[in-house]
């Protein structure tokens, strides 16, 4: 179904469908944020990496359907990002929510490693590129 | 409309909902298994193995929307695992798909680090914990 109507869109436009798509809604990723000063260890990291994008694509596709459809026919581009306390954390979170992203932060069930509650990763989008750097450009690559 | 099917079921059965749906079904699980053969950092681990959660994550949900859904009510148990070799990354996969999983796997898209098409990471559910680990038990967590 959904090839079908990317090749009407194709005929219509003449021109590849991802063409389309970048060119109408610009180019879009999902950021990923996780604390570095817990001690997590890589899979610790991963797990809570993934939470955070999975809740994010899921606020993202409440809001915009077409944004996370976009994000996904580009090939899923995402950002990986430190950020070195809780407040930095949540700072980069309340941007987000300020601005009407789409945004989700991960908080740990304690069954391992760190203690109950801790907030450990935020999930920002999929959203557009431009709107993401603009409140993530202060923080490093993970 | 999810709220109100919940109350229902919680009142015929007189008992907490994540209760019904955990004796109804057992206990699920996602696993992600990642490579370490590559020297990938944390940050690429990250987004590699929250492609696979999210690709495989949407292979249950056509799967088994029911399993998808318990998953989440769960609290998205995850667990990362790791895999020495291209070869041992994609044994588990294959065995997933023999036993009829929801599983996918992930090609770097090579823009950093590593070269355009290299496997990374495997995602396999959510699906039945018990079914997860008869397949995922040689390897080590990450």
């Amino acid at each position: 179904m959904i090839k079908r109507v990317k090749k009407i869109f194709e005929k219509i436009f003449r021109k590849d469908f991802k063409q389309i798509i970048r060119e109408k809604m610009g180019e879009f990723k999902q950021a990923i944020v996780i604390r570095t000063d817990l001690g997590m260890g890589k899979g610790k990291m991963v797990a809570q990496g993934s939470h955070a994008s999975l809740h994010a694509f899921q606020r993202a596709v409440d809001k915009s359907r077409e944004i996370a459809y976009a994000w996904e026919e580009e090939g899923c581009r995402k950002i990986v990002l430190r950020a070195g306390s809780e407040k930095e954390l949540m700072d980069v979170y309340e941007k987000a929510r300020e601005r009407k992203l789409p945004a989700t932060y991960v908080r740990d069930a304690g069954e391992t490693q760190l203690s109950p509650g801790t907030l450990t990763a935020v999930g920002i989008g999929p959203w557009r590129a431009k709107e993401i750097d603009e409140i993530t450009r202060n923080l490093k690559l993970l």
